[in-house]
């Protein structure tokens, strides 16, 4: 088993690549987050989006609290073998801590930024222990 | 005018964001870049997109000798505001510089990444002066 695949990717200096999670059957972008070495090699081998939290330093198994895990169809790189992109099946169908479908909800309009979709989810439901 | 929305966007060490550009009719990534301040601000004033290209080190207006620009239908940022989504049409069905439609042409299987998508256009084709 040659891990080849991982040596080509080009990390940056932190060793990190930014990785886009789509939804596989509607095309929408849901989030984007952050993935090193063991995180790409681990959402390969147990097929879930797995990626590495820059502010916690750690790996994030996302959906680990929440149980908003992202269960993995395709994952592809791009041309310069710098940016992951996966496409996901996003359980509960949250994948953004304010309780939207998508992180991506902050629309640029009339010089400001507004917020265009509902929050389907309570996050202090979603976080609660 | 103000610029607020800009002001609130949260650039990285090096003064920039990943900016993903997804083709407005089919919702396909086509690629993914970065900008920086200059470049968010022209992509919304002149309604395409514009990057900052970190290897020539300057703003890259997206199209510029390929012909291949990318008009702007929705810009949006995300929920911590550090990543930029926009829908484009892409003209001339081509963003990468490959001759593919997509950067993303690359898919992880059987620890390779397979080339998946035609070559549309020879690449010598597309730069030719």
């Amino acid at each position: 088993m040659t891990d080849s695949w991982l040596e080509q990717i080009k990390w940056d200096k932190d060793g990190l690549v930014p990785a886009i999670a789509q939804d596989h059957k509607t095309g929408r972008i849901l989030m984007m987050a952050w993935m090193n070495r063991d995180a790409l090699q681990l959402t390969i081998k147990e097929q879930r989006a797995i990626y590495f939290s820059r502010s916690r330093n750690k790996l994030w198994r996302k959906g680990e609290e929440s149980g908003h895990v992202q269960k993995l169809y395709e994952l592809r790189t791009d041309c310069d073998k710098d940016v992951i992109l996966m496409q996901v099946e996003q359980l509960g169908g949250i994948a953004c801590h304010t309780g939207r479908e998508s992180c991506f909800y902050l629309r640029q309009d009339s010089n400001e930024w507004q917020s265009t979709d509902p929050v389907l989810k309570d996050p202090n439901s979603i976080y609660k222990k």
